[in-house]
């Protein structure tokens, strides 16, 4: 039997599945962190062994070949440093490292040409070009962009209600739920050398927080559908998504002088990310203004949402091992992995 | 003889002065950091010490009374924690700590209303009635806030850049200051993994430094007037500024229900912090925008500049001790420090 590991390693969690060339998933498990950059190399390759033990479980014969999805610098790491945890598992082969973003690519889609938007706490559209990155747009960070991201969305909420608090902005019923989240009464009339005291717990309480945990008040702009401010919030992040997918799709080398938006319309097109992926909210706007810069009819463009990389680790191990994977082995994968993940 | 000592408290520097009732300045010092919650409470009392043993030097008769101007939480630590520090110099009355800007206010104006627009690292606006702070507006740091100040054009300029390079924002002249300022080579073909390896860098390196050093990008935003995104971020820059003082006027509870932008425009108007007192630009965009809000002809709003706040702390200094400030006394204040400084 020739069956290869497949595994997606988040920051916070790392999934493996054991699939055979047919597309069968025969064993899944799961395990902590690993990211090699953020978990340490240690720490993140024992996350990927454990997962990776826990999918093969009794299934007899050893592994051909195994392939890792990651994020960002991990993919600078040389393989063969993961090589040595994986031997006593019975790899034979290499442990192929992709970026994740592939991986989310083809957990929707087993085409090798398409576009992705992933929005979770980070965001970042990407162009794949026959079975490759050609073009990534965002995924700047948190500084310097991530635009219409979880963090993203949260700071923006954040900002909303600080200035709404001393009138540089609207009033927003986002006040009383990032207050009431921070544990902070609103007096309207109280303030101390002339700052309202709420505003100055407010700040108080953010700076005590990493930034990046302004993410949290994320959730908050969809809890009021009706407030303007929110809804503002929501129409620039879904602005700023639509333009990062286009920016991937006309800043690909292979789009030409002919990249047309009928033809970005008629590419698979994958959304994953909580944000994009939860709701709906945000990724119908998203469509909406994709609509709008193509020029296409309602409709015509019709993303598939994707939870985790998974199933797109399983497409890339039998892709990047010359097995082609075509409608029936992509859906095999899909249904015999939703069966051992509900199990 | 009743002299007082005046300190103005900064973040990286302190300045103290010796004044006489009739506002002449007798004697001036400098030193390090003097803001006891970012640089601990015994370093900055001894940054208020040193700075005021130089400001008092061979004048003979001790020390009447003495006021520090302090940012922000340091106004909340009891005054007599400063006292014991100031023995030695023969002090008789009180160390009084005032907000910083209240400070910088006064340093333009011996006047008791007005308003005040700070924008350095940070940004704060702020309405005083009666020699005290009826109203703040901003001033709530780097990630809620500080709209306009110079943490914020620093920001804007470093993302109007990451977008630039994978096209989602348009071109700029930024990108070749702020890529020369990091030490980057752009070589717009070279790619890893579909991104720019120019980008890859950029986020590499802005992410080794701390999110508050993105200031250092500000003055890249006046090196290019003719840039069109150059010009945007000012301009939002002024809009934020202006909308800052406009909510520290309206917010004021003293301004009732008559308070017209007229009003506004007759009131004595500060401006400190380096991005509206050097270069000019994104101050005379700040009164454009506020002739525009209060409806007032052109000249009629004239905002003074000030420096730093030491001429704003002696001010206070002789106030608060019963002493009238007018005009005679605060151009003796403004000249006999000039000269200290000057010699």
């Amino acid at each position: 039997m020739r069956n290869y590991l497949a595994i997606d390693a988040g920051g916070t969690s790392t999934r493996a599945v054991l699939v055979d060339p047919s597309g069968q998933c025969l064993g899944y498990g799961t395990a902590g962190g690993g990211n090699p950059v953020s978990r340490g190399f240690e720490s993140a390759l024992a996350a990927l062994v454990e997962a990776s033990r826990k999918a093969l479980g009794d299934t007899p014969g050893g592994v051909e070949g195994a392939l890792a999805g990651m994020a960002g610098a991990s993919l600078e790491l040389p393989s063969q440093l993961f090589r040595e945890g994986f031997r006593t598992l019975g790899l034979r082969g290499e442990v192929m490292i992709e970026s994740d973003l592939l991986a989310a690519f083809y957990s929707g889609t087993f085409h090798d040409d398409g576009l992705a938007l992933i929005a979770g706490t980070g965001a970042v559209g990407a162009r794949v070009v026959d079975s490759r990155l050609d073009m990534v747009a965002d995924g700047t960070g948190w500084l310097l962009g991530d635009n219409g991201s979880g963090f993203w969305l949260g700071r923006e909420v954040a900002q909303a209600v600080a200035a709404a608090l001393d009138g540089r902005g609207p009033a927003t019923a986002l006040t009383p739920l990032v207050l009431a989240e921070l544990d902070i009464t609103l007096d309207p009339q109280a303030r101390t050398l002339g700052r309202l005291r709420a505003q100055q717990q407010l700040i108080f309480k953010v700076y005590e927080l990493k930034a990046i945990e302004l993410s949290r008040f994320a959730p908050l702009v969809f809890a009021v559908p009706e407030d303007a401010v929110a809804r503002a919030i929501v129409d620039r992040a879904a602005q700023a998504l639509a333009q990062t997918l286009v920016a991937a799709w006309e800043g690909s080398g292979a789009s030409g002088s002919g990249a047309s938006g009928e033809q970005l319309a008629a590419q698979p097109l994958v959304f994953g990310g909580s944000v994009l992926t939860k709701g709906g909210t945000v990724a119908a706007a998203v469509v909406e203004r994709l609509r709008t810069a193509t020029g296409v009819g309602s409709g015509d463009i019709a993303p598939v949402l994707v939870g985790d990389g998974v199933v797109g680790a399983a497409v890339l191990a039998l892709k990047r091992h010359g097995i082609a994977v075509d409608a029936r082995v992509f859906a095999r994968i899909q249904e015999s992995l939703a069966a051992l993940r509900g199990g």
